[in-house]
């Protein structure tokens, strides 16, 4: 055997039938981008990006923790050193990224939307890429929307604060532009409540965006379904929250009232009250979703801010956050039950963020599967650090063995940047590997018809009817 | 290359070592299946079964769960639908499940007994794969015995609990069968203590299968030692218990008299209590064991009944449990040591259900060996959610890289179903493949006697000698 | 495709892109040790071994328990049994190991440095090798020198207690021999406070060997400073420790001080307080270390001594030790960020010990990563059980999707045998293996210049540049 060429167009498909599958099927599905953190605002107001360093580098901080690693400044960074300066710093870091995902992030990114196959980035010739794509990023072909439709993107699906205007919203619902862009429900502010000071202020902002006085905690949950409803209006037909452990401990209205209460008065609240709270608070959204058949997303799992001198000069999610390792089973199948017992829990979606808990997850959800839709809990796709090739193949390995991978709602890139979308493809062609594979190993059946259903539902259909889309 | 056929007489055995390794020697090794849940009535009177959901979709959880993740009503389930009707939803969703264990499982099973080769199971053919099997089954052949004698079963090992009358065992004692089926010592209901009322119950079922009198804590003991006895006296050479996690807590027998009487009393006791109690309860069967040189099965961590609301609609068991994450490293260690400080460590067999706990296990098994017999402490085979190519091949790289393979005792079905007895053949095909594998990388030398040594003694020998079956 | 012979030079090798990585790189990088348990003493010496017995079974507690497993009496492996039956009970036993990392160890050692390559070790030849090896030990060049530099090893980090007179090291200083033999600082008896008698006594040997007078804590961390500088004199680069999860209990000077006042009475402390004086133990060692730019070894995560009978017959250390599974990512957090809050982190590095652990491992050490040295954080080497194909591959596999293989400073044998640098070649060729076959897929670019520095920076100079070393 001799070598496959570095990213060619065969790159991840290891064999033929893998090929296969992926040319004739997955390669062209349109993509639905059910969660991500895209800025509606830059989808409205179609911007151009002004270089490579503000669409590729600014708030990726996957790409600031490699810097850090290899010895760069954090003013190359985070700091206040000249863009070109800052994509130079990168771009001689890349070829140390070498087996690490952004090696191959950075190429395919290159490939698409930018067209440079000739070249891996390095100090060599960073010069020349930088020129190149910078002009390029001023063509009309390459503005927030021209970047979504180069990929075929349907729907995009941001993530929102309750008390957000959903300006930019509204105005691109009333814009003809091919691609689908809704809010998504994410009130993680509202269940932070240790941090009264910060907790009151965003009540003041909520009662503002709801148009309603919150004095009780009853007050605040009306509040927080006016926005629901609002959202609902806007498209929005999911919710998500991102929290470090499930919150499932026992509790009564009351007991929540009262420690709503006290926090209102700016008194401070103990571990056990916060808990209760939080607790309540999910529990009460994912009601508001089951009303409205919407999906409720939980991000489970990672330790943030672990860095607090490294916090106090780059700010808050700058790269100092990683996977955590708290058990987890118990107080998740609490969470869950205590929403199904009275009929309350919508179609949801967990997120793990260590995969060691990858087969907790893939079995966790077969317990609250009740035939009602297909696949109404789902174990959701690898995110954060886990999106990439050894993540996404365990993920396969383990839903598959334990759950049905015939019902998943595949691939979001949960991404901050427009030029991520190339993960999407990234997925499909691990997909179409592992599949290809089995076939040529008498694991799976050739039975390609049977096989490009299988991939078109996980690469478009189940999102789209999970999500009721509608594209 | 070109592809494998799915499933022709090399399913699983990528290359020319593992085929040779599989064909000359694990195919044709007789069957031990020390740990399965088979009703020993139904081989005592060796009845035919009914129909295809009879022998095949009744009691199957893993098929429930599939049905139910493809939006199957629970009525086709686990309800009132008519046999046909259930046996059609599955043949339906059956096309799904490919890359799920249950597509192998379920081809396997129609190949071997039903001699069904030319067809996957779909909506389609569903009609005459029903009529075709329903009439085999109705052949002596396919008879409970007829099953375990085509599959060259020697050894059953049922799952009994201590008040069971084990009549259906001293029948088939007597009986020239050449299928060895031994009861298993199963005592959990005795450490449910936590649910007085039913506890109570238990201990009167006790008193009547063991004809004594339980006032004290000493009495029921006494009456657990007797029933012990008459297991041993029917063959039986092993005791198992399914907890969700080590109890481990020091105790005094006056603290757990105490406790028992409070119970008899019917009042409650508290977590604490209970955690003493159970913890006691495990060690007394140990010492029990140990007298009689049985071998300890511990099913560790599972979390059971997570969905109250469907467990009200379909029982308990029937596919609402899940993998749990609980640590357990420290709490397992104590529970071994405690047996082995006085040596009254019978041989055990450890089984995770969890597969991030592999090497746990693999790990914490050396260090109660103690040279008195070859692999005193197991790590058992995958089981549960474990028991398929990525739970075996991960559960076999664990134990051989941390413990030693050879003396490890094989799989077991742990099956409700007569139909399972492919799993063994799976699992012989995997450990052939690996094996396999590793000589033609040069990793492992190329002695095939040494290697059929070996397998032999993994997937017959090291069961028998173990158990001390004496086949 | 043929066979591959058992261990040739392409042993682990499985493609042409990966023999020529190793052959024309790897193979020949001089070794860097930069963490063992050698006896300086015996370099100093420059002993040789009695026989094979001694340099090979004596301390090897993976032998020992592979030994008991396989069912050899306690007598054949830590009793009073004669060197040569000893042997000879490993040779029957050596079979039996197939698959485990042992069967590989042990050929690869009879190779090197014996230059046994015609023959497996079995109860056949097990006298042929016995004799031959013998013979060999007591020439010049099988001395403890000898085997180091047949192995090309330019430094050995070897461990060491603080009350240690580092005798042999300072004689070692003066010698001129081509391997640098350089201390590590390992205070793990100054953390055991709950045992106090113990914990007494040794502060009375630091008391000696830091001629100063231990009245109070501050005393106490004068004297380790001592000789800490002592240490650093005789080429000590590097601390270690042992412990069973991280220690990061807040606490004040005040509080510890108390602790240490109350243990020097020989009063019992609590939990509580043991936990705290932990803590402060480490923040306090972290300190030093980063004062001196040492690196701070943190070995994370097993649980030591399960077996109490074994223990009282055996001894510590002789093989009852295992994986952990604590959950430690907040506490391994908390321990470092309280380090790095006022910019007293050391360069660190985090050996866990169960492989679940890995990628919380590998995410953690970004959190911590701060530009002011390439690789500040280090995810460490696999280790004890680890220390195999699988956990190399794994750690490989994390470390490179997580954070940046690039800078990973590499292997060390963490071993008590001479015979153990064949440990430096497996993880080469392992790594070279990797890369190659990652190469030949396409999913790294074939730029061998490239790869070459890559692999001379892992193997070599990255732990010469973090440490130190000066070679």
């Amino acid at each position: 055997m001799s070598s496959k060429p570095f990213i060619d167009e065969n790159f991840l498909l290891q064999n033929k039938t893998a090929q296969k599958l992926y040319h004739n099927c997955a390669k062209d599905l349109p993509i639905i981008d059910y969660h991500c953190h895209l800025p509606a605002k830059e989808i409205a107001e179609d911007i151009n990006f002004k270089n490579l360093t503000h669409i590729w580098l600014a708030g990726d901080h996957y790409k600031w923790r490699a810097l850090r690693t290899c010895g760069e400044h954090e003013r190359l960074i985070t700091g206040e050193a000249p863009d070109k300066e800052k994509f130079l710093a990168w771009a001689r870091t890349v070829p140390k990224t070498l087996k690490n995902p952004l090696f191959h992030w950075t190429h395919l990114e290159l490939r698409n939307p930018f067209g440079i196959t000739d070249r891996l980035l390095n100090e060599e010739n960073a010069e020349s890429i930088w020129e190149e794509c910078n002009e390029m990023l001023q063509q009309p072909e390459f503005s927030a929307r021209g970047i979504l439709k180069k990929n075929e993107v349907k729907v995009v699906g941001t993530s929102d604060d309750p008390t957000d205007s959903l300006e930019h919203h509204a105005k691109l619902k009333t814009q003809e532009m091919g691609v689908k862009v809704v809010p998504t429900f994410r009130p993680d502010s509202g269940m932070e409540i240790e941090q009264s000071e910060k907790f009151v202020d965003w009540v003041k902002k909520l009662e503002q965006a709801s148009d309603t006085d919150i004095t009780t905690f009853q007050d605040f949950l009306a509040a927080l379904k006016q926005r629901h409803d609002v959202f609902n209006e806007l498209g929005c037909r999911a919710s998500d929250h991102g929290i470090e452990y499930p919150h499932s401990e026992s509790f009564s209205e009351n007991q929540v009232s009262g420690i709503f209460s006290k926090v209102m008065r700016k008194q401070m609240i103990d571990k056990e009250d916060a808990e209760i709270f939080k607790s309540a608070f999910l529990y009460y959204c994912g009601v508001m979703d089951r009303e409205k058949d919407w999906v409720m997303q939980l991000h489970i799992g990672p330790i943030r801010n672990n860095n607090f001198r490294m916090m106090k000069k780059a700010g808050k999610d700058a790269g100092f956050d990683s996977i955590g390792d708290a058990p987890m089973g118990k107080s998740l199948s609490k969470l869950l039950n205590r929403l199904d017992s009275d009929d309350n829990l919508p179609k949801t979606i967990l997120y793990n963020s260590n995969p060691k808990d990858n087969e907790l997850f893939s079995t966790m959800i077969g317990n609250f599967q009740d035939g009602s839709v297909p696949g109404k809990v789902q174990h959701g796709p690898p995110w954060w650090f886990l999106d990439q090739k050894d993540g996404m193949e365990r993920h396969i390995e383990s839903l598959s063995s334990m759950s049905i991978l015939y019902e998943f709602v595949g691939m979001t890139t949960d991404s901050r940047s427009f030029l991520s979308y190339s993960r999407h493809d990234y997925f499909r062609r691990i997909l179409c590997n592992i599949l290809g594979t089995e076939v040529e190993e008498g694991l799976l059946p050739s039975d390609l018809d049977l096989l490009n259903s299988y991939i078109t539902k996980i690469c478009f259909t189940n999102a789209n009817a999970f999500f009721r889309f509608e594209v």
